[in-house]
């Protein structure tokens, strides 16, 4: 049975530790002293073979040299991603969506964007959102519930797993607002109307996941990550939907269950750190009932050595 | 006008950076490897004088000698910190109260209690529990609205500004909830069985404030600090009344009138964290409107470098 506190490494299993003296490159693009992401010994040596890189040793970095706007880096990194897809360099870029996310700078600028499923082999920070649907306590002393999502078999990351009641990436030139609005239609069928008056932003959650088994693609890769968080409250008569294939199945869950899936760690990485925050802000997790309180509450708001969006 | 992020620096002073390059001492106890708070080389010196602590230049170490249980090491502390007051060698310690604080080892056990004025001295973290009583928005579309105290100005900390409803000091052998209990009724008159059946536990905020003029004695000393945060929702004909000589006076107010007494700088530092947060759980501060969003939530929950409770 994994603990509160586990549920938190599986997610956020990055060392607090100088990345330079783990053996990272620091990843940066001509021009910019701010680093923005972290690159695995052998990923730098591989970029270094291709035209547009340049690997410093001594610095431990890895730069992108090619391209002065956001249109001209974005260009060069795809031109280099594509080279790696045709070479089969790695299993991870198989998941090619042709979708980009932003990367940002010291002042919340886009500095350039990058192919969705690569976004590992840079280290960079991606951002996603979480939407939570319950259906508050009613008045008779029964207690919440919270909608959770199966995520569908075939799906290739984290395939069978619970999720969020909906959630999905920010993509590049979207808001999470926007995120929030298209996810709820499309993952759990709920009504924009009642989405647009009802869901409330609550916050965000931040950590730092070292790529595994149940991950896809090649294990170790590095991805920081910022989920912001919204709940929804819902009628009871209410029911989620899957209206894509992304989601197998909806189950209305009491607490208790919730925690027990989580024990189990039923739960995709990221997801189990939505639901520990929600638990914490509802009352459910408190000083009272967990030793590790203080931890988990710092742990799911890790900061990020990179400028963040 | 201060920004949401100047509010977050007001309180949260600490350079993200290594102690000892910083020239601080680590506080630790004999026969314990872990650090339990930062000391400034002129309190370091200090202490060197007088019997039962040792200082290594070299470790940048200041170590209490004397006492292997927790009643040996805080008798030992509190005869250091009586001394001291006798040498009048700090006008901090001119608020003795007789009232310990709590440091925690590696296991959340006790290591030692220290007197509370005394705590800055050691840098080591203290606890408190915060309680933001609130109107929930009622259906005719008003907007939610915040009970805050005024603190009185005869207060030696942070005389005369805004603070939470209720909020005050985890002391030796007491929980956070009971802390809630007791202070909801001696700060705010709020009924017992009110806060016992409606308060609800909702996270925790953690920062590391740097003594300045506001908070009186020494400026520069190392304050890091968790807070364990409550909400309480009140009915409409609710009154917050003080029921001590700490508060001055109680006001309900608006989110907006929130905002403008947070950019005034008028809450106590800690207290502004409290409300900063309580704005964001609410979806009235979100990433829509607040480019610095994901700082300041990582920034409310930073992690401490130190043993947590």
């Amino acid at each position: 049975m994994a603990s509160n506190l586990d549920i938190v490494d599986d997610a956020d299993g990055f060392p607090y530790e100088d990345p330079k003296s783990q053996g990272l490159y620091l990843f940066r693009v001509a021009g910019l002293s701010t680093t923005l992401g972290y690159v695995l010994p052998s990923v730098s040596r591989l970029l270094s073979d291709f035209p547009g890189w340049h690997v410093d040793q001594e610095e431990q970095t890895i730069v992108l040299e090619s391209g002065q706007t956001v249109e001209e880096r974005s260009a060069a990194i795809r031109k280099t991603i594509l080279a790696m897809c045709e070479k089969e360099c790695f299993s991870i870029l198989r998941g090619w969506r042709d979708e980009t996310f932003p990367v940002f700078g010291p002042d919340h600028e886009v500095v350039l964007h990058i192919e969705r499923c690569a976004c590992p082999l840079f280290g960079v920070v991606t951002y996603g959102v979480h939407i939570i649907a319950y259906t508050p306590a009613p008045a008779d002393g029964d207690m919440m519930k919270i909608w959770v999502s199966r995520r569908a078999r075939s799906k290739q990351t984290f395939g069978g797993m619970l999720d969020s009641t909906a959630a999905g990436g920010v993509a590049s030139g979207e808001t999470p607002w926007n995120t929030v609005l298209h996810e709820c239609d499309e993952e759990a069928s709920l009504p924009p109307d009642l989405v647009r008056r009802d869901a409330k932003s609550v916050g965000a959650i931040t950590n730092f996941y070292v790529r595994d088994q149940r991950s896809g693609g090649e294990v170790g890769l590095l991805q920081p990550e910022c989920q912001y968080v919204y709940e929804l409250p819902v009628p009871l008569d209410l029911v989620c939907k899957p209206n894509d294939n992304e989601v197998e199945s909806f189950e209305l869950l009491a607490v208790s269950e919730i925690m027990a899936a989580l024990s189990r760690r039923e739960f995709k990485p990221n997801s189990g750190l939505v639901m520990l925050d929600f638990l914490i802000r509802h009352g459910v997790v408190t000083s009272e009932n967990e030793k590790d309180y203080l931890n988990i509450i710092t742990r799911l708001h890790r900061p990020l050595d990179f400028p963040l969006r």
